[in-house]
């Protein structure tokens, strides 16, 4: 619920304009299929599933993929929930600039996602959505829980980096959407080096809270990613859905 | 090839021995089954299948475990490759002690491994075997992908952490054996406290490369890797192991 008690008006911007380098393939990422679909529709899939007062889910999208696999697959992302599609930019920061500023002035809060993340867990993302409406901004986030090695000369250990309240940071990120719009504005012009919409908010000086997110929401963006992502999804359909 | 030309002779001391609080099971995680079999015989027989010229593997296990699920398993876990067992500690670095202090004097390198880590790279683990008898020892690792938050108050972001230069670490860590004895032994009285095995070794002021890992080597320690492992497993199955 919102301050004055109606509910949250809540527009999602949905990150597929990757190009998907490091995939060793020609379609990009977001459109590589899973059982016969593309990532992003099984990610919109599960976003109308588990938040269906969405006002609005806003695909940002490669300018280059428009007469091509977003053509071929248009129908299917539009009946996986996509309300609209927007040109991205050069950089990740761009294209979420580009979303989040053609998303309703209606809207409470801005959810940002990436395409490539279809198994995020629904309850980190209504956690992150009531703790985004309270302070401003919150993350889905899981604990490290490897050993973190600083690199020193060529192919050296430099050190090990102490792990304690290291977190790694995941999608869904929520934001109200004047603190996500002011703090992208504030950035412009630093140029696009940000890959993680968090940071300007972070940098603009506003709070934002870590909510549990999964182990299992991965992003798809290698092969490996491909493989654990086709074991997951088969684990999915046979109930096992976190 | 040891310096003066004949093969060098390694020793493996697969670390069996943690509880798996993590796992909400009642076995511990090693002997959890995946495809019929513990975990801990995938990871055994992909050790043998591609370094077949290990002198003898020590799988260091849990005293409790003895008169259980290790004696329900050991004609299994034998005939995957373990020469003998040994008792371990009541942390991880002091498993590892007892299992490195248990190798044969021949050895020229001792390779430690995780159980629960069946899913290693085998040139990973050949080319951390080649830079540990150049330099002292080799860690497999992964350069870090995804965005680092440093926990502030309660459960705001305090900073984002510069991702350059890290890297996440994997076993296999390959050591000389001179180089870890020391280490381990330099290490004894200040506690228990390091939960890598390679940490103990930089702090003694010895040398350690990083080689290529890979984002399959998931070491399972929660249900939720155990869904991924479940799906890496089938994948290989069909023919895809890297």
């Amino acid at each position: 619920m919102s301050p004055d008690k109606r509910p949250a008006v809540i527009s999602a911007v949905v990150v597929a304009a990757g190009r998907g380098r490091r995939m060793e393939s020609k379609v990009p990422k977001a459109y590589i299929q899973l059982h016969g679909l593309p990532i992003l529709c099984h990610t919109l899939m599960r976003l109308q599933r588990h938040l269906p007062s969405l006002r609005e889910i806003l695909v940002v999208v490669n300018r280059e993929d428009r007469e091509g696999v977003l053509e071929r697959w248009q129908r299917h992302i539009t009946a996986a929930g996509a309300t609209s599609f927007i040109d991205g930019g050069e950089s990740r920061q761009e294209s979420v600039k580009a979303g989040v500023e053609a998303t309703t002035d209606a809207a409470d809060l801005i959810l940002i996602h990436d395409a490539v993340r279809p198994f995020f867990p629904p309850e980190g993302m209504r956690q992150a959505c009531r703790r985004a409406l309270q302070l401003g901004g919150a993350i889905l986030a899981v604990p490290l829980a490897d050993t973190l090695k600083r690199r020193g000369l060529e192919d050296l250990v430099g050190e090990t980096v102490d792990r304690k309240g290291l977190y790694l940071g995941q999608t869904p990120q929520v934001f109200r959407r004047e603190v996500i719009l002011a703090s992208i504005r504030r950035a412009t012009g630093v140029g696009g080096r940000v890959t993680d919409d968090a940071q300007l908010v972070e940098e603009a000086g506003y709070k934002v809270a870590l909510v549990p997110g999964s182990t299992r929401n991965i992003k798809i963006t290698t092969p490996d990613d491909l493989v654990l992502a086709r074991g997951l999804l088969a684990v999915e359909e046979e109930g096992g859905e976190a």
